[in-house]
């Protein structure tokens, strides 16, 4: 047995054999083949193991996932026997005596091209699908061992250096039990991602990948941060013990699913989730959210080779509006930049990324990305409850711009005759500094604020919340985060304006209490933490938190707040 | 003629020819020589050389610099036919048939190293001057073309890719009328440095190394940030005139040299100066500084193989505080990491080093650099009126932590029977937005504040200040910014506490007003902006300013701000 310490980064017990997950290299060069039919050969032979391969998968899916999941393989076997692609590919390898992956690489390239350039959604996805069957062939031809992790058809724990933001997405619950990897932290993309799918994970292990062999038994403990390797039988009995316990903690929770929030004291405020995808929105209903209160669109721009086009935005937008049946959808626009890059824009390379030209800075400048996601959102607004807020907003002139082109591009759907709603609210994100000491002054001009607390933290500390040497002074309790939070309220109140909070912290239990004390309004969190949350908060009465959150304001040090709020228990 | 734009770094008109500075290589490796003699003959050479370049330097700098800057050739000679040096080069090229410019360069990297070793700040000082000679011979053993920085001998303008902080230091100001470099910016090391030394500069040209050739004629115009090559009889002319203009207007401004710094209604505040090096505090008392508002003691662990002794750096501090008799010196504990690299300490490359571990960070973790850093200031305390600040604070905690190890070392000290006063004033330097917001709970604990500017804005905006696409965000009239500064100065007064400015706006015409306005006591910048800034203060009434201040604070952008201060003219 062995036991690696890691990163809590998204709550339960997971207990199964470990799934392995690197990516293999696609890379294909161009070869002159001296036997073509010997090449023609291999590639019907690739072809066909591709064909049972997936014929596979499609029964699996149909049978544990149902018909609509089992679609998208279907059309991956009509692409394969498609004579549009497969003859042009045999053409090539037989007029150019090139081996069969460089022919194939090459044909599937112009296909991809001529799909992505299309004006269709529906066609732009075929692409996508093509690049899919293509690596699929590939890895036969090229003799590649690989699985991805949307094809993981038994109970496994995924083990990986990191995983993309793609990984995630194509992560299958009834399969994927837990992941644990090598880097990230709480506030990375895969660890916020967990929360969202509710799988438990452990990030940032440093040594997890080169500890274990594919196959092992495996326990992630995603509130302790541990994980086990080759569990000894008692182990696995006080870890199937403690999973239960979580489990029944969470059929009590999911009484509170159809429950608005509401204090001991009758006050009520919105509890919204974060989301990255259309997907996440039934996890954010299951549990109960009143709202989704960041819809992070930059997975919109990731894992492609260029930019999502209008209407596939539109489409995404839409359907999560939908989906909510009128409940608030808070969009961000684009938060590109960072510590998250698009290969496609390439951007030059910062010396610190962190303060560097990302989200609305990027947006205002590179206005012809700008305005395709503003057209979209303005689109699909009459299709729910619509509201766009700016990230990385740092002066209110940047505000002003960033309103401005909103304006111009509904205008512009106006003139062409296209539906916009009319209520739409225009808000920012507050996490830098300059905004929140100004929130007196931006809170005349915007609609609301939603407190972003990774960045801000970052920011007001100056310390970078992916660095470990630095990782003490991430303190979401330092006094001087809860004045300047506090500063945000009071500015918006004074206005008459709501404020959200979209960071990490709004879903602390540490932290919640003051934040009902300080007054906010809205706290928008991992789909996962608004049972507890709700649980906790009515619990508490606002009028004792208010006196608790004054009482933490005059604190000088982040222990203190700690100590002030534990002591309420 | 061709006019290049960069950023003006230094004020001043430069008219002279253009001298290319490149860093030569001086790379060596070690090759089997099969005929000794020659090498023997080789460095014999090269020997001879050195001495007629020697002589040469040191007749020309005794006539025109005088016998104390002299002696330093003299004591080059010395090493240059000392038979300690020279023997064991030639038995080593004997012995092993080796080259001769790696037998030098082994032989004298031994010296150093025991040189470096010493005890003796004298002999330590050997260390660097073992390492130019050993430079100079090399550059004739490798037939290298290469004049270092304080060597040129005629006016010129120096052009060149960057300055290093070693490089700005060995310029002498008789010879070197001004600079200009492709990158850097206002507040890059080798801008300060230039306006320390009082030469014009314009930087981050960008294209100026690639558009000049060695003896071209250049203007740099380091009020408008122009460089103008191979100008026009006419526009000499009008350069000509500038320039005296230039010159009478400083002259105005040395009487006010031995003045005070009062307002026109009667108020006294401090201008003091920001330096670098013990060398920087002629400057400061031949423009009237009141006090060293920052003395920046990273230069003493820059540009050395490893870390300075206690006693170098005692020396050091020692010197400062005896010039400047007994004046205010305000010394900042090590700030290194961030942009500043020490190679010898090996630290980890960070994503964002601006969030990274640096300055207190590190030093509370290297208590070893820190400890000699303290021992060597508290020793240095009795020959003059030192002050204490600490870089980067954050939290409280660090503030106690820093201040337990100082009061630790002085009590070693005090057991050592080693003197040290006691009455030296312990701050903070305030650059980090946390800080500012919780000034009030650091004001009951620390003697005085340093507001960093430079700093203090990067994190406020979130904007690196040394990225061009975001350099529109460094905003020193933003009114976050100003709102800052009058926490900071408002939280110190209530408990009777000073308050100073050591970044680049104390110096800055437009922020002046406000900062009277706002109440600041102390105003550290370079040691050129002293007279000008005592000029604009006593023709300024403070009662009017506070209501200038009042004003600037409730506006929204920067813009507004710049346009309320101009009102004033």
């Amino acid at each position: 047995m062995n036991k690696i310490k890691g990163i809590a980064a998204s709550a339960g017990i997971a207990i199964a054999r470990a799934f392995i997950l690197e990516h293999p290299d696609y890379a294909v060069s161009r070869k002159q083949a001296d036997d073509v039919q010997s090449e023609l050969a291999k590639l019907d032979d690739a072809l066909a193991k591709s064909r049972v391969e997936l014929e596979a998968i499609k029964a699996r899916t149909l049978a544990e996932l149902g018909e609509k999941k089992a679609e998208i393989f279907e059309s991956h076997l009509l692409i394969l026997s498609d004579p549009e692609l497969i003859d042009p590919v045999k053409d090539k390898i037989r007029s150019e005596s090139v081996n069969a992956e460089y022919a194939l690489d090459e044909t599937a390239a112009q296909f991809i091209r001529m799909f992505e350039n299309m004006k269709s959604a529906y066609l732009q996805e075929r692409a996508a699908d093509m690049r899919d069957v293509t690596k699929r062939i590939l890895k036969h031809l090229l003799g590649l061992q690989y699985v991805s992790p949307s094809e993981i058809d038994e109970e496994v724990i995924v083990i990986a250096e990191d995983l993309t933001p793609s990984d995630t997405a194509g992560l299958n619950r009834k399969f994927v039990k837990g992941f644990t990897t090598n880097i990230g932290g709480r506030t990375s993309h895969s660890a916020i991602m967990a929360r969202s799918l509710e799988i438990p994970a452990v990030v940032g292990t440093k040594s997890v990948l080169s500890s274990v062999q594919s196959g092992e038994l495996v326990i992630v403990d995603g509130m302790e941060g541990d994980v086990i390797i080759h569990p000894t039988e008692e182990v696995i009995a006080e870890y199937t013990a403690k999973q239960q316990a979580y489990a029944k903690q969470m059929e009590e929770w999911k009484q509170l699913r159809t429950e608005p929030t509401v204090s001991k004291d009758g006050i009520h405020v919105e509890l919204a989730a974060n989301i990255g995808t259309p997907n996440d929105v039934a996890g954010v209903l299951d549990n109960g959210g009143e709202a989704v209160g960041l819809y992070r669109t930059e997975f919109l721009y990731m894992g492609r080779d260029k930019l999502p086009s209008e209407n596939v935005q539109y489409n995404a937008y839409k359907t999560v509006l939908e989906q909510m049946e009128g409940k608030p959808v808070v969009v961000r626009t684009l938060d590109i930049g960072g510590d998250k890059e698009l290969p496609y824009l390439d951007l030059p390379k910062e010396m610190n990324p962190f303060l560097g030209f990302r989200a609305i800075r990027l947006c205002l400048d590179r206005q012809d990305i700008f305005r395709i996601q503003l057209r979209a959102l303005l689109r699909a607004s009459v299709h729910g409850n619509l509201r766009i807020m700016f990230p990385m907003i740092a002066t209110l002139a940047e505000f002003r711009a960033a309103k401005a082109v909103l304006l111009e591009e509904k205008d512009k759907l106006a003139a062409e005759g296209i539906a916009v709603a009319h209520d739409i609210q225009i808000g920012i994100m507050v996490e830098i500094p300059s905004t929140a000491v100004l929130a007196d002054v931006f809170a005349k001009e915007v609609d609301f604020f939603s407190i972003g607390t990774n960045d801000l933290i970052q920011y007001t500390m100056a310390a970078d919340r992916m660095n470990e040497q630095v990782s003490y002074l991430y303190q979401p309790y330092n006094p001087a985060i809860l004045r300047l939070v506090k500063m945000v309220i009071d500015a918006a109140h004074r206005e008459g304006k709501w404020v959200g909070m979209c960071g990490e912290m709004a879903g602390d239990a540490v932290a919640i209490p003051i934040l009902l004390g300080l007054g906010l309004d809205e706290f928008s969190m991992s789909a996962s933490s608004i049972l507890p949350a709700r649980s906790q908060i009515s619990k508490l009465s606002r009028a004792d938190m208010e006196r608790l959150a004054e009482q933490a304001l005059q604190l000088g040090t982040a222990e203190e707040v700690t100590q002030l709020v534990q002591s309420l228990q």
